[in-house]
């Protein structure tokens, strides 16, 4: 029997996000039922709501970095019980069978994983709807338990931007000695920032712009280089065995691949598109450096995130808002006016009639 | 006491090659002297003669894939005596003492390696002339030893063309079960398809045009793809861990990530520039592919390659040109007419008053 639940949605690509009521499934044998008490607000929701990307199924309520409580359980789960802690993040499924699949890189799934959101569900084909809502039900397999006496507003973003960033740095092996660094200090970056300098990374900020070396620092940066300043480039040249560049949009990448040392990877992990202007091959030739892509992480890799994390009481930087706030959130997140995070607090969807 | 030696050389960017009087350095201490037999010509030759790259100091003496014999050592040289057959690459020095040095990486040595040709000797500061000569003066370091039964007009290419694919197919462990495709079907490509079937590896080409089948299945290929057929190129979707891209130009790089597996990686080998047109990141980010680069291989990884070539019996298809033929030969290879390496038999500059 459906389930009736309420969530904010955007209906078309210019429309404010409003109240929309709507049906969630009735949990099937492995499914969790989870009572949503916070929701982070990434920069995927607000290019989803917009249709930035194409493809976006209206209405559509996004969000997909969740922390609830479980109130239900299908008659299959073995993993979760009632009132668990537990989060969801960016896929609620995957053919679990492929290659990839049983690599554990469900993100990479050879059929393509499912969406948290704006995706279609693989049993019954209805659109998956995110986290800017009452609850939601998702297989076990996709649910993450969060650790205990982690602060859950502050956890909810890693579920997205905590994964996306921990993903490329234990990919590529990054610990003690590893010389990391993180162009752009926004949601992405300032968890690049915590997770690399607690991995026990010697941790570099690429700023545009003087007056965030406090702020960096505090969040486990050990220097800030200003990247229009040619001589600070220059002093590091050659120094990085791993970039993660968190920029959302294209910009030249040449300034950055010098500062790679030899064999080290610069990794897009924020900006879908053209890579323009061109990348010069020459750095890379000459010091076998790759430029990467990555993308959140796998289930286990994200439950692996979140221990290290209650283990190390790393959370993000959030500024909790009201769901009736999100359009004028959105607004701001455009101006880079957050630090690092929105979380909504579900408790006040209550408050929508 | 100074040399007198003879080659061919080029004493401007327009200017064919010619004979050139010059000399060798007295053999130092740890310095090995080595009639050349036969000297592979390489597309960086042309390149370098022509200034193509800027930087030629000339007159300039081009060949960095040569084979000879020891005709004398230096007191201290202990892993050559005179008759041993030899190989030099492309660097006869580097610093011996960086990090990349540390690690058998001379050809990303941090202070710079010493190239064969158009460098400057670490010692002395004098230019650095190449293998079209009828002798050179190399440290033992960098002298390869050619192994026993192998063809040593053949073996000539291994020293450029053959280290240049080998080392990217080591580093990015290409063995039983791995998926590689080649990308251009010159003397780079010839050596790739050979190198990753004996490595056993499943090898693909992809070509422009067809007509290659024969030749490519004869030199290792399972299968050729033609890439300007959609139809072809979207068969092989997600298929190839590695993908060697040996093209000396600016090309599209777009088809080919496409057909990257997860985690799969494109290694330019073959063009030094501005990467156009640009490179769609989607692919890259949503299978965690890379783009990287990788040039020759260092010395220890270049004996390596010559043992394993010796023992599967590998050498280079090659044609045979005597140095006067230099300047014609160099007109072929700008139209790919050459199946599929030039090799220069020393002994005919004998024929050169």
């Amino acid at each position: 029997m459906p389930q009736p639940t309420r969530g904010f949605s955007a209906s078309s690509p210019t429309s404010p996000l409003g109240l929309f009521h709507f049906v969630r499934r009735d949990p099937r044998e492995d499914d969790v039922v989870i009572d949503i008490l916070y929701s982070g607000v990434c920069h995927s929701d607000l290019h989803t709501a917009r249709n930035d990307w194409g493809g976006t199924v209206y209405p559509t309520v996004p969000g997909h970095e969740i922390v609830g409580r479980v109130v239900a359980v299908g008659t299959g789960v073995t993993q979760f019980k009632v009132g668990d802690a537990v989060g969801v993040g960016c896929m609620v499924d995957s053919c679990q069978s492929c290659g990839a699949c049983a690599r554990g890189w469900e993100q990479y799934c050879e059929r393509g994983m499912t969406g948290t959101y704006n995706s279609s569900d693989r049993v019954d084909g209805s659109p998956t709807q995110g986290g800017y809502a009452e609850h939601i039900v998702v297989r076990q397999e996709f649910v993450l338990k969060m650790p205990e006496g982690l602060d859950l507003k502050g956890a909810a973003p890693l579920l997205c931007a905590g994964i996306t960033t921990w993903s490329p740095l234990r990919h590529w092996k990054v610990g003690p000695g590893s010389k990391v660094a993180v162009v752009g200090l926004g949601g992405l970056g300032h968890m690049a920032l915590k997770l690399a300098k607690a991995l026990g990374a010697e941790v570099t900020l690429f700023s545009r712009s003087a007056g965030k070396e406090d702020d960096a620092k505090r969040l486990g940066a050990d220097r800030v280089v200003i990247s229009t300043e040619k001589d600070q480039m220059k002093a590091v040249r050659g120094q990085f065995d791993l970039i993660l560049d968190t920029v959302p949009y294209a910009h030249d990448l040449n300034p950055y691949t010098a500062t790679l040392a030899t064999n080290g990877t610069l990794v897009l992990v924020g900006f879908l598109g053209l890579q323009e202007p061109a990348v010069n091959t020459v750095p890379l030739i000459l010091g076998r450096k790759s430029v990467a892509g990555s993308v959140i992480g796998g289930i286990a890799e994200t439950q692996e995130m979140l221990d290290f994390c209650g283990q190390h009481g790393i959370t993000s930087d959030v500024e909790m808002i009201a769901m009736q706030d999100i359009n004028e959130a959105y607004e701001r997140m455009l101006k880079s006016d957050v630090k690092y995070r929105f979380v909504i607090d579900m408790a006040s969807l209550k408050q929508s009639a």
